[in-house]
Formats: C-alpha cells, sequence, structure tokens
C-alpha cells in the first residue's frame, strides 16, 4: 500500500462533513510539522483553517485545499460504507476520495519527498487547508487570505487540488474560473380575480417577453480563456395556489456564469436595461459570488503543464470551465493560480471513489511542480 | 320596518358559513309551508338543500338561491359585527346581506303577496334554496337538478337571485355565463446544474415562447351575448430552491373563461396545438368547471325586463360577463335562466350591505315576474 493512499484512506475515516473537520487537519498538521514546516491555526466560528509554512523566503509556493466533504446521501445506496475506505478493482471508494482527501494525501506524500531531497529548496512553501469549501465558503479561504494580506504575506504560485481532471489524471488543468453572478427579481402586477382580467396585470404574463430575450441571448462567444457566458433561471414562483386569484407578482431567481468579457457591473446594467424595455415594475437583488480570474499563463502553468507531461507522458488542456472554487479568493491578491486533481467523473455522488494509480501519480506530478518552481538551481 | 327587511335580518342573524345553514332553510321553509308549498328537504354529506313546490302543472317557474355565505375575514374590521345586522344611512350591513339574504327575503315576501292575491295561479312556483353555493358546489343545486332530472320535474323558468345589479338595482339581468376551464400545465425538462447548461435542459426557458403566445393570443371577439373569452395563469412554479440547480420541470395553472365561440373541448385542442407547435415534453389535466349558458331570449328574460321597468322606470341591460353561478347547473335541463339581485360591489367584502329600499323594489319586480309569467289570465 502506498504512502498516499494509506493517508488518503486515514482521510476519509474521518467523517468531515462540512464543516466540520474531524481531525484531517490534525493529522496533516503532525506529518508537516515533522518536516520543519511551522503550522498556524485559523479558527472562525465553527470553521478549522490551518495554515504552514516552511521557510521565511520568497518566491512561495502554496497547495491550497479543503478536509471538509458533502454530504454522504442515503448510505444504503452505497455499495461501501461512504467512510470506511475500500479499495475494489483499482479504485478507492469513500466519500471524500476524490473531493479532495486524495489530493491533500498526494501533497503531503510530494512534500515529504521533496524537503527530504531539498532541504535547502529555494523560497518557501504553504499549506492552505480549510474545513469551508463545501458550505458557505465565508469562514474559510477567504478568511485565512486576508489575514494573510493583512501582514503582507503574498502566495506567488497557487496549486489548488481540486478535482480538475475529466477523462484521465492531468488531462485539465483549470487555470481561472468564470464568474458567477446571481439575481433576485420580482416582477409587480396587479392581484385580481381571473374572471375580471380587465382590472387586473397578470405579472406572469407581463414577464414573459422579457423572459424570452433573456433566454434566448447571447451574451459572448467567450474568448480564449473562456467559455461563452450563460445565463439560467433557476427558480420561478408566483400565485396563492387559488385557481381564480391573478397574483400580485412574480419572483424569480437567476444566475450567470460570466467570463472576463464581462464585469459583474455591466451584466447587472444589462439585464436591468432589458427589464426596462419591457417596462416592467420590478425590483432586483444582486450577489457576486464570484468574480471571473484567469492565469493565462507564467511560471505555474508552465511547472504544472511539464510535471503532467513528464509523470503522464501527455500535455494537458487548460480550461476554465465549470463551478467555483477557492480559487477565487487567491487570485484577486496577485498569485498565479491553478487547479489541479483526480478525475472529477463522480464527486458529490454515491459511490465516489478514485483510481489508487492515479493517487501516486498525483503525488508524482505535485512534487514535479516542487522541483520545478523551488528547488535549489543546483540540483533541479 | 318592511316585511323583506325584517326577514333579511332574521337570515343574517344566523351564521350560515359555507356549507353551514344555521336553519335559515328551517325559517324559508316554515313561510313557504304557510303559503301551501310542499318543502322537500335534500341533504347531501354535510350540504342542506331545499326544495319547495306549490302546484302540480306546468309551467314552473323557480326561485334559486343558496344560505351559506362566505367567512367574514377578520371581524375587527367591520364597522359592525357582520351576523348583527345593522342599518346606518338606509344600508344593511351584514355577511350575506347582499349574497344573497336580502334575496332570499325579497322572494319570500314577493311568493306572499302574490300567492295572497293569486291563490289559484297557473302552473307551478318552486324555491330551490342550498346551502353550498360559495364552497365545493358539489352537493348542492347540482345535486338537486339531478333528483328532479331523474323523476322527470322540469324548470320551465328560473330566476336566480344572486346580486347582478352593479350600480343600481336592476340596471343588469346576467342572462347566461361565461365557461370556465381550468388547466394544470408540467412542462418538463432536464435538470442540471447552472455551471453545465448543456448537460441540461431548463423547462422555465423552453417554456417562455408557449407562454408569451398563450398570454397575448386573441381567442375571440366575444359575441352579442358574451365578452371575448380570456386566458390567465394564475399559477407558476419550478425551481428547488437551490440557486445553483436547474429544474427538471415547472408546473402552471391557468384559466379560461369563454363564450360560445369556443367549447371546452376545441380550446383544449387549441392549447395543445400551441405547446406542441413550441415542441414541448409537457403533461395537462384538464377541469371543466363551467360550460358557458345563455338564455337570449323568450318569456324570463321579457318577464324580468318588464318587471324591472315597471318597478324602477329604467329598462336592464343583459349581461354574461363575471364568474360563475349556479344556473350553469340549471341551463344544462333546458330551463331559461336569468339572474337578478341586489348591487354586487360589496360582496364578499368587508362591510358587505344593501340598500333597505332596494330589498323593497327587489321584491316588487319579484312579485311583477311571477304575475306576467303565472298569473291567471283573468287577473293579470
Ligand atoms: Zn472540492
Ligand atoms: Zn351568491
Amino acid at each position: 500500500m502506498s504512502d498516499t493512499l494509506d493517508l488518503a484512506c486515514d482521510l476519509i475515516r474521518r467523517r468531515s462533513v462540512t464543516p466540520d473537520d474531524a481531525g484531517c487537519q490534525r493529522l496533516i498538521q503532525e506529518r508537516l510539522e515533522a518536516l520543519g514546516f511551522k503550522p498556524e491555526w485559523m479558527r472562525f466560528n465553527d470553521v478549522t483553517n490551518l495554515w504552514a509554512r516552511r521557510g521565511d523566503n520568497g518566491p512561495l509556493l502554496a497547495f491550497a485545499g479543503h478536509t471538509d466533504v458533502v454530504p454522504t446521501g442515503p448510505e444504503a445506496r452505497w455499495s461501501s460504507p461512504p467512510f470506511e475506505p475500500t479499495i475494489r478493482d483499482g479504485l478507492l471508494y469513500g466519500r471524500g476520495a476524490a473531493d479532495m482527501k486524495g489530493s491533500i494525501a498526494a501533497f503531503i506524500t510530494a512534500l515529504e519527498r521533496f524537503v527530504d531531497r531539498h532541504p535547502d529548496h529555494d523560497g518557501s512553501i504553504a499549506l492552505l487547508i480549510t474545513s469551508d469549501e463545501e458550505g458557505p465558503s465565508v469562514d474559510g479561504t477567504v478568511r485565512v487570505v486576508e489575514v494573510l494580506e493583512q501582514r503582507c504575506e503574498k502566495i506567488d504560485w497557487c496549486l489548488v487540488g481540486e478535482p480538475s481532471s475529466e477523462a484521465r489524471v492531468g488531462d485539465i488543468i483549470k487555470n481561472g474560473r468564470r464568474g458567477s453572478l446571481n439575481g433576485r427579481l420580482t416582477v409587480r402586477g396587479r392581484q385580481g380575480h381571473v374572471a375580471y382580467p380587465h382590472k387586473a396585470a397578470n405579472p406572469i404574463h407581463l414577464l414573459g417577453p422579457a423572459l424570452v430575450e433573456l433566454g434566448a441571448r447571447h451574451w459572448d462567444d467567450g474568448n480564449e480563456a473562456f467559455p461563452p457566458t450563460t445565463f439560467q433561471i433557476s427558480n420561478i414562483n408566483g400565485g396563492t395556489g387559488a385557481t381564480n386569484v391573478i397574483p400580485g407578482e412574480v419572483d424569480l431567481l437567476f444566475n450567470l456564469r460570466f467570463s472576463t468579457e464581462w464585469t459583474a457591473e455591466q451584466l447587472q446594467a444589462e439585464i436591468v436595461a432589458i427589464l426596462d424595455r419591457h417596462q416592467l415594475d420590478y425590483a432586483i437583488d444582486w450577489t457576486v459570488s464570484a468574480r471571473p480570474f484567469v492565469t493565462a499563463e507564467g511560471a505555474l502553468v508552465e511547472a504544472t503543464a511539464g510535471a503532467i507531461k513528464e509523470a503522464t507522458g501527455n500535455a494537458p488542456t487548460l480550461s476554465t470551465a465549470g463551478g467555483t472554487s477557492d480559487g477565487r479568493f487567491i487570485a484577486p491578491t496577485g498569485a498565479q493560480v491553478v487547479e489541479l486533481g483526480p478525475v472529477n467523473a463522480s464527486i458529490h455522488q454515491i459511490d465516489e471513489h478514485v483510481s489508487v494509480s492515479d493517487l501516486d501519480t498525483l503525488s508524482v506530478i505535485y512534487e514535479g511542480v516542487l522541483r520545478r518552481l523551488i528547488a535549489p538551481p543546483s540540483t533541479s
């Protein structure tokens, strides 16, 4: 059993359903202290964060990730218990196996080999681990980054271990993420009786043409780094339940995933213009949950791509598709940020799993990134 | 205090919130028995119905109405308690004053004067009173009509005492009612994550163009007897509550109020054609709550218009606008049906009221209808 698999199993056994860390970070801290890292606990409310650094000089390369996992869903539907790591046909099953206890185990074993070979590496290495990535993400990475900024501790390169791979490990590096903008829209009409529609104004009917325009709008073609911006209505609710009452208003929730072709403010202005053009009476609340970021090129992208090519024989593709990640909190500090982790096909699902050999490959890739970026020149 | 006002007050004092008759029909039965009517109780579940007839021959003129009332709403908001009949400035206040205990009182006093003057009238007179008009209307008039049809007892003319008047008593005779068709529509898409819309199919977006077409469609111009057909969506609901999930389906409730230019079946076919043209995947359930009916002309319309002209000096207007009434159950038997009652401005509201002098006018009008239709020729 490889060191990486062994540690991944130890982490999976801990029932760290978000925001509970369940002792995972204690295990990580012990391994890192043995390597000469200086650990710092940063606890906010019920969230546990660990910041551990080795070295005082720049540049600083940080590995980032989370120990919390999403709930299991009905445990009876799992082929083996979600918190009992189980190997079948070369796959390790368990909640968090792919997202992202496997990556964390690979971080640690890569660091152990690297520090053993290069105890006097260039710059510094750090690990940033939170237990609030799958939850509201308000007391996790974003708070650690605040503390670091307050004391002018700057991350130069950040590799986030999120499961970025699609068909095989290392096929995709996420080198950015789209922005995410939420809108809560209320369109107002005038309540009345369905038998007397001329005395009422049906907000569902009034909304119709704007809904069609918003749903059909072509927002952009994307760009080199980003897929096209998308708009989706997730919820619509209007009506009293009675069949004979025209409701006074209708409520919608919608979301845009957007490229760097737009700012959140430009999108808001555009949507307001569409609603105004349809002469609607409405109220709207906005939440910018993420601004888009991208690390188009640079030392980190090159090192990560090189390490993948060396370990797997294949060159990775850069992508910014998919959901949001904690990278959105780190990128605004000016750090280069990439995400690289195992195949994501089973994450958040029943029977989540990761390939055992992929764990070892990942550890080799992470070590390759360390070597390329901070090994002393004479030994790299 | 007039006989009609006196009886209206007695009825209002009884808290007959639908479907509770609260003894109203017992009072009516006693008054009618004294006039030689033969009362029959027809109770179905918790609904009380009274059928009382005087005479064995045709033609049969029936007065129809209901003793149940809608709930009061917050009693504290009434200027005087809703079940304590109170007269202020010539208006009688109380729940049911206008809808329709006032009309029932006017029926009774009109019958008392008419029978006194014409004990040997032509044909027959009947009263059909239910306690289930404001409720689901399944154990009320519709059941009484079934019993009558089973024994081949045929109503020729039916005057329903619903509050038909708008600005002044007798200005409007309702000589029919629109149909009412309810649809419950589910449009199906494919659930997914808002970050991956290409893997999902958003039913709210898919619905948009059909919603616009249905909302904007011109159904007909109405006709001599009917206002134009209308379509209204009363409820729309889709979404899991989560802001990041594209829902799998969206549900709508809609209603059409329709003229005799359409049958319910034609409307259903037209809506199905529109949904199909938009290539939607959907399920739809239909409920025909009323088919349109009209009594365009004939002895009953003439007698009612004549009696109004005689009592008020003004000619009434015929109308089929507004909601549904129990007339929809009586018209299909082949009876001529009109509705005539007090001003409806305050019905179903806080401080419902009726003009005291209108009650007396109504009683005179109802007596005039009796005289025109079934007084013996020598005395009419
Ligand atoms: Zn994750
Ligand atoms: Zn009524």
